[in-house]
């Protein structure tokens, strides 16, 4: 078992797309199930698979048990069960104190939207704020990969 | 992956009670999700744990994708959902030819149930029939432990 504490932002799309970036991996992640308080996910991160569960969240803390599974199993689940998913492109980018941000440009119905998270160790951690960072949206249960399945940007 | 061919029989009783039975083995289990066509199951089986996650079913197979999990990360999702679920205890009995039947003593709501599984490598393969065993009940869906978690016999 983990507790995911993570903080989330929108993007100043003008200063994310100036930046040179890392070399991004592809995410594809669908939800075998999909509730507010319980969450099963499958997900294909770059040639490695996943299948994660999460509890109700709680402010910005989220119960979450991962476990890596072979990719394939992952690729043949999200192929038989065709759950709603998203599809996104994840950069890491170091935020200069033993932190790391993840941006996340999704595709297909959610093309569009990048998202910027930092996972912390407590809820109060400090932490750096580039100057592409926007508004935080870690509260705004729209912006969860969950929400963003069941209702795309687009819609 | 995995295609699980099981044929499923219920017990005679009197002939059961009086088997010499080697040591069974303690199983509790909860579904996070259970539809027919979708099952996401949690498992302790002795001192393992598993996550299974089981598609539509067709006749006597059904795909079943299984990982073990730490127990402790087991116990603590049947904690923390609080899944419909069942316990029981398994017994493993030599078929004969190489197959093993496994025996599910049931407890709880279930209590007074026993069920016979075979798992079988193709759904026409042959196999020993002891005298303990009862009327066939593999394609009746009330006798499915996902069924039994929710509509336990005893209501």
């Amino acid at each position: 078992m983990g507790i995911e504490i993570e903080r989330k932002f929108l993007v100043k799309m003008d200063l994310w797309q100036a930046l040179e970036k890392p070399e991004g991996k592809h995410y594809r992640q669908g939800y075998l199930l999909n509730k507010e308080d319980r969450v099963v996910r499958i997900r294909i991160a770059g040639d490695q698979g996943f299948i994660t569960i999460k509890g109700a969240g709680d402010g910005i803390s989220r119960i979450e048990y991962e476990y890596e599974i072979p990719k394939s199993d992952a690729e043949e689940m999200l192929e038989r069960f065709q759950p709603e998913g998203i599809e996104k492109i994840r950069y890491r980018i170091p935020e200069g104190s033993g932190l790391v941000w993840e941006l996340d440009e999704f595709l297909g119905a959610n093309q569009g939207l990048v998202l910027a998270e930092i996972e912390l160790s407590s809820q109060d951690q400090r932490f750096t704020k580039p100057d592409w960072l926007g508004q935080e949206v870690s509260e705004d249960e729209r912006y969860s990969n969950s929400s963003l399945a069941l209702r795309p940007l687009q819609s």
